[in-house]
């Protein structure tokens, strides 16, 4: 077993979402065998991308406001302790919608868009 | 997608585990295609079973002490924020090691030991 802070681990940028990072806490990278488990954090005015994968997230909300916009334009209203699931090829974003940094753990499978 | 508050998910009793719930947030009832999210909740003085599986954990501490247990005896000591990866077949036993209840996600992959 492995155990670390998961504030010891680096926040890279997000591709074309400046004030998006993320932390790969688990993956590939660590003998992670099935999916990885990363920290986003996005600072106030700030979004993830607006796309789709062919795969799936599930989302716990550790900290701040967020809206998880679906494809439509929808908008569903997050705060901590609140958690989500994104289906495969489902269009979404996750757009701060507060004043603090919103901060999230985002799961993938891996073998399917994970860092290797 | 489908999102919902993590306390609106019942709190089922761990097997041989007095003191010690899990609420299936996301697992194959939700349509989840690889994982489960789960919330395990230990109260002060309580432990999860001390045992091993052939599928790994990821672990994250949202609130509350824990040691982590080794088959070993060595214990790891984790806090909020604090995240483990623990292997498939490696013996492993969450302690509450606060006063205060232990809340942490621990995610299994589907099709191994998950819920129906």
């Amino acid at each position: 077993m492995q155990v670390k802070k998961a504030e010891a681990v680096p926040a890279e940028p997000v591709s074309g979402s400046p004030g998006a990072s993320i932390r790969w806490l688990w993956a590939e990278k660590d003998g992670a065998p099935n999916f990885a488990l990363r920290l986003i954090e996005v600072q106030p005015g700030a979004s993830t991308p607006h796309h789709a994968h062919p795969y799936e997230h599930e989302v716990f909300v550790l900290s701040g406001r967020a809206n998880l916009m679906e494809g439509s334009g929808e908008a569903h209203p997050l705060g901590p302790g609140d958690t989500a699931i994104v289906m495969p090829d489902e269009t979404h974003q996750f757009v701060n919608a507060g004043g603090d940094v919103l901060r999230f753990l985002c799961l993938i499978p891996l073998a399917r868009g994970a860092k290797p």
